[in-house]
């Protein structure tokens, strides 16, 4: 494809990423699709090869952005359970910014297409088993280091942390506040913490950061 | 309304659920409903205003049953904590035994109609705020009753409980097995754990009450 070609298809799905996150799957039809995007219908055909290509496509380009947007805002943290914290406050801060308009992309696909269409779910599936894996890497560092309990569910946790996430930003969606993702996130706060090993070198984990951050003022 | 126009209603009712519970508001149209309840078009607009009132009064019909399931399967146990549980336990039972086909369809609604309608946002506001409630004066009664810290912070803990069992669903609906739903479940257990008061009477309350139970074999 030309370098040309390259940049149309992009643009393409940039134009539809947020009509799909508001409306879903099936009610994006290619008529939306050409309003929106403003490219005729042979020439999306000449890009995709067909609406589910498309919208798949779509959905590939949100999550490369949202692992992008995550990234960004955990990479500057060493400590695995601060990048997860980290990680969830971005998640929050991502969903307060937009008022809970339109939910999880990848929640709502996963409901609205899970029983309907197996590209679909497996696509979903991997990308909530990534996250779900990346959680678990981190948890497994912070054993390694001695900040976890040995016998913290490392897999299960993390589990729990997105089932938690996702279940609170669809309550978010619903009530259009912060307040049922604030709670679901300070349960996981108090899970975290229950496995945590508060004593490191003797002294209180939190107790030292506090202490390091007193010294860096 | 007449005795047999009563029972048309709640035929009509009935015959839709599982289509709405597994394609969703959207994918439910009056044609669907005309094929899979064999009333006609005229018949169901002289008992519903139209498909809005009629999917609702769906909904309404689908969350009675529910709460009913799940009622009949936590009146036998007076502990408030393990009504709790056994009200997550019947949670686990239905969508293990549904094979994770269709997932919550309170849930499936909040994403799908959240942004879209405020009837529907309504509807499923009261659902979620009521289920949540629920678990709260539970856990009231736990602390009364002395099983419970008082600083358990009952209103957030309710939520996440709500948020990490809907978010489980989800998973386990994208994953078609328990997995995903079992872990979100044992992270609410460590959860409630958490906040337990473990000595009662100057005894341990899960030895205690293993101790009951082999008295009364």
């Amino acid at each position: 494809m030309t370098e040309k070609g390259i940049k149309t298809k992009q643009l393409i799905l940039n134009s539809i990423i947020e009509h799909v996150h508001l409306c879903g799957v099936n009610e994006t039809s290619m008529g939306d699709i050409i309003a929106i995007s403003g490219v005729k219908k042979g020439n999306l055909y000449f890009y995709f090869k067909n609406k589910e290509e498309l919208i798949l496509e779509t959905l590939k380009e949100a999550h490369r952005r949202y692992q992008e947007y995550l990234s960004q805002n955990t990479a500057h943290v060493s400590d695995p359970l601060e990048k997860i914290e980290a990680m969830i406050n971005a998640v929050v801060d991502y969903h307060t910014r937009r008022k809970f308009k339109g939910g999880c992309i990848f929640g709502n696909t996963a409901l609205e297409m899970a029983d309907k269409s197996s590209k679909y779910r497996a696509f979903i599936h991997d990308v909530f088993s990534q996250w779900i894996a990346w959680i678990r890497t981190h948890l497994e560092t912070a054993i390694t280091m001695g900040l976890m309990e040995h016998s913290t569910p490392v897999q299960e946790l993390s589990v729990h942390i997105i089932a938690a996430l996702e279940g609170g930003i669809m309550l978010s969606k619903v009530t259009k506040n912060a307040d049922a993702l604030n709670a679901a996130v300070r349960g996981i706060h108090e899970l975290l913490r229950h496995y945590e090993i508060v004593n490191v070198n003797n002294g209180d984990r939190h107790a030292h950061k506090a202490e390091n951050k007193r010294k860096s003022i």
